[in-house]
């Protein structure tokens, strides 16, 4: 899948995300949204996409949801360590 | 389904509720668990799972991810206010 079509969860408020999502599905033809996050990012990314099916698309699909571990390394650790992933793929 | 085969996430540390969902797992014969989370305790739900299949459980399967919105009314706020919830079914 190319990665115009995915919007990656930040500490950004809900909002933000919300809007790029809105963005996404509006301007392509295939409708079709990825939302990944990581690690604190992934209550995020449901609050993103619960409201925007509570508030702004009703009629959008969650068609599949999946979840796990990427590993990262950081110069503040020895070595590497996992931090969790979760994809939510929708569309309408 | 019964709540005796559900593990809620709350603030402890993530081992504790792995530690959970293996005593529930090992306990029964139909060898189910269901995660639950809500708010920022999400990410922690999927460190959950993530843990106690690379770690602990290989075969462990997830046989079903969802998310959703709980209203609750907190004393703090004017009104009830939406917070997200995860639910995530496992099995073996």
């Amino acid at each position: 899948m190319s990665r115009s079509n995915t919007v990656f969860i930040g500490r950004k408020p809900v909002l933000n995300y919300v809007l790029a999502c809105l963005t996404v599905i509006k301007s392509r033809q295939d409708e079709e949204v990825l939302v990944k996050a990581r690690g604190r990012s992934i209550s995020t990314a449901v609050d993103v996409v619960e409201v925007l099916r509570n508030r702004f698309i009703p009629d959008i699909r969650i068609d599949d949801i999946s979840i796990g571990t990427d590993e990262i390394s950081s110069p503040d650790h020895r070595g590497p360590s996992n931090v969790s992933t979760i994809e939510i793929k929708l569309s309408r």
